[in-house]
C-alpha cells in the first residue's frame, strides 16, 4: 500500500535471492526505515522483537527465513533446527507453523541439492498468495460492510500482512469506490498497535479517530460504531476467535449492543485441529516491560522511553485473548463469508495436498 | 492511610485555617509530593489539573475552596462567582455540585460576617465525613467479599477520598483482618490512575498485579476473578453507574463470566434527579493529549513525556462511561449495601435538611 506516494508491500525478496527487506514496525508511526534480513537467526529476531509483526506476516517471513537457513544448508538437520527456531518464536498464530508446515512438505520429497531454488520460490509464492488473499478478503469483506462506522482492534492492515492487510483490505476498497468510511481505532495496549493503524489510514486519507482500548464500549453504547472489524490469530472450526488482548471486550460490547462483530482472516488462519479454544490454544504472555515502559518521541523528535510503573510493581501481561463464536456475527476469508459455527466454517476445509499440514 | 510509615490523608487544612494541603498525584506514584492551596483559583486549578482527582476528594476540595473565597469576600456575589468557577471545573461528578449546594445551604441564611468560620467548619465536617463514610463502607464491603481476586478499574483509593477510599476500604479492613487478597489493577489509559492504586496497594503490603485495561475479559474468562469493585462517579436512583471511560467493558465482562460487579460508593454519589444515565450525565471530553502523550520516568529518573501519536492524529477522549444497573449486582454505601434498583437505593434518600441540595 502507501508510503508517501510509493506503493510498497510490507516484506520484498531482495533481487539477490538471498535476503528480504522488512519494514522495522517498532519504529513506526514515527519513522518509517526498512532492514535487510539475511538468515533464519535474523528472521528470528525480527519475529521476535515484533520488528515483523501480525499473524499473516510472521508466517511469510519465517517461511523466507527457511529458506534463507535452506539455502546455507540444504540437509534435513538443517531444515529442521531452523524449522524449530522459527517456530517458537510467538507460540499463538497458527500462521507460523502453517507456513513452516507447507515449506517442509514442500521440501522433504526433494534431493538437497534442488532445495535452495525451491524453498526460496515456495516462500515467494506463500507471499504472493497472502496479497491475493487479501485482496479477496477485501471483495468479500466489501458486501458486509453497509455502513460507515467501524470499530477495529490492534492492527490487522497492510503491515501486518505483505499487502492490503485483512480488516484493512475491505476499507481500502471501499473507500477506493467513493464509499465514505470512519475508522475508530483502538489504541491496543500494551504494544500500541493501533498507532501503526491509524498510521495506515491516515496515507490512504481515511478518515479516522484512535481511542484508548477504554472507549469502545462508549462508543458503542451511544450509536457511534456500526461495525467491528478484527483480525485473528486463530480461528477454531467452531468459529472461536483468538485475537489480540481486548478483542473478547469488544465483542461483548458489540453484542450488547446490537453491532454486528466480524473476524477477516485468510483461511489458513483457521485452526482445523482445536476442540476448545480456551483449553487449546497457548497465551503468549509477553514481557512485563511492555506494560510498564512507554515508547515514543521525546520533544526533540528523538525516539524516547518512560517508565510509567516502578520496576517492583507486579505485572501480567497475556497477549491474546478468545471470543467464543456465540459473539462472532461472521467470518470473512478470501473464500467467502461463513457464520461463526462448524457447519458453515466446513466450506473452507482445505482440500490440497499442502494444507494436510493443518492436521499435523 | 499509610505513606511509609506515616499516616496521611489525601487533603488536610492548614492550622492556620485559610490553607489546605493536598498530595500532588500527577506526581504519583514516581514522587510523593504536597502542595498548599491558598485560594479558590489555586483548588479549581488543581481539580482541573487532576493533582487532585476522585469523586469524593474533588468535592471537599471544593468546599474548601468555597471557604477560601469566603473568607476572602463573604459577600453572596463572591459566593456566586465562587461557586461557578469550582463547579465548572469537571462535569461528571455529581460530589461537586453537591458539595457546593451543601455549602452554600449553610451560609444563605448567615450573615456575611459569620461566613468565613462556618464555611471552614462546614469543609472541615464534609471532609471527616467522608473519611466516616468510607469506614462505613469498608464495614459493608467487608461482608460482600467472599473471596479472594478482586479486580479493580481506575482509582477509587484513599486518594480519591480523603482516607480510606471506596474501593479500597473494604480492601484494607480485610487485609487488616489477616484476609488473603490478591488485586487485579487496570491500568487505566489515558490518565493511568491504576498506578495510583497499585501505589497504595503496594503502601499497605496488599498482593496486586497491574495489567493493562485489555486483559480483564480474558482473567475473568480463565477464573482468575472472584468480584469486580469499582468505584462510582455518580450512580442514578435507578442503579446505574458512571465512572471512568471503559468502566462498562468490565461489568459486560463480568456478568458474561458469573462474576459480581459492586459499586462502592458514598450515598452524595447517588444522583437522585436522573431519569436516564444514556441520556443526561454529561460525559467530560478531556484533552486529546492524554492520549497522544504520555508522562512517566527517563532512565534518569526525571519527569518525561513522550508523543505515543502524531500532533495530526485525530483523537477522541470521553473520560466516563455508563454501566447500566442490569449489568451491577450491587451498590455499597455507608448506609449499607442495596440491589441496582430504584426499590432497594431508595433506602438510602437522604432525609436531613441539607440533602435537599440532590433535588435542585
Amino acid at each position: 500500500m502507501k508510503v508517501g506516494d510509493k506503493h510498497y508491500r510490507s516484506l520484498w525478496a531482495d533481487e539477490s535471492g538471498r535476503s528480504i527487506h522488512i519494514i522495522d514496525q517498532t519504529r513506526l508511526p514515527h519513522v518509517f526505515e526498512t532492514r535487510a534480513l539475511t538468515s533464519a537467526e535474523a528472521v528470528a529476531e525480527a519475529i521476535r522483537g515484533m520488528r515483523v509483526r501480525g499473524a499473516p506476516l510472521i508466517g511469510v517471513a519465517a517461511a523466507f527465513g527457511l529458506a534463507m537457513a535452506v539455502a546455507q544448508d540444504p540437509s534435513d538437520q538443517s531444515i529442521s533446527i531452523a524449522s524449530n527456531l522459527l517456530r517458537t518464536t510467538r507460540p499463538t498464530a497458527v500462521n507460523l507453523a502453517w507456513a513452516i508446515g507447507r515449506m517442509r512438505e514442500r521440501l522433504a520429497t526433494l534431493p538437497p541439492a534442488e532445495r535452495g531454488a525451491a524453498a526460496w520460490a515456495e516462500a515467494q509464492a506463500i507471499a504472493d498468495e497472502d496479497v491475493a488473499l487479501n485482496m479477496a478478503i477485501g471483495r468479500h469483506g466489501l458486501a458486509v460492510r453497509r455502513t460507515l462506522n467501524i470499530l477495529t482492534h490492534c492492527n490487522a492492515g497492510w503491515i501486518a500482512t505483505v499487502d492490503w492487510g485483512t480488516v484493512t483490505a475491505p476499507i481500502f476498497m471501499a473507500h477506493d469506490r467513493g464509499i465514505p468510511i470512519h475508522v475508530w481505532v483502538d489504541e491496543t495496549r500494551p504494544r500500541n498497535q493501533g498507532l501503526l493503524t491509524a498510521w495506515e489510514l491516515a496515507g490512504h486519507g481515511i478518515d479516522h479517530t484512535l481511542v484508548v482500548d477504554n472507549a469502545g464500549g462508549h462508543l458503542m453504547q451511544r450509536g457511534l460504531v456500526d461495525l467491528v472489524l478484527v483480525g485473528a490469530d486463530r480461528v477454531t472450526r467452531r468459529g472461536d476467535v483468538c485475537n489480540k488482548i481486548g478483542t473478547y471486550l469488544k465483542a461483548l460490547a458489540a453484542r450488547d449492543n446490537d453491532i454486528p462483530f466480524y473476524a477477516t482472516v485468510p483461511t489458513p488462519t483457521i485452526d482445523w485441529t482445536i476442540d476448545n479454544a480456551l483449553k487449546e490454544i497457548p497465551i503468549e504472555e509477553r514481557s512485563d516491560d511492555e506494560v510498564r515502559v512507554v515508547r515514543g518521541l521525546d520533544a526533540d523528535g528523538r525516539f524516547a522511553e518512560v517508565k510509567i510503573a516502578p520496576g517492583a510493581t507486579p505485572v501480567a501481561n497475556p497477549a491474546f485473548d478468545v471470543t467464543p463464536a456465540e459473539l462472532v456475527a461472521g467470518i470473512i476469508t478470501e473464500k467467502g463469508i461463513a457464520r461463526a459455527n462448524e457447519a458453515e466454517l466446513l466450506q473452507f476445509w482445505p482440500r490440497t495436498t499442502e494444507s494436510k499440514a493443518y492436521l499435523t
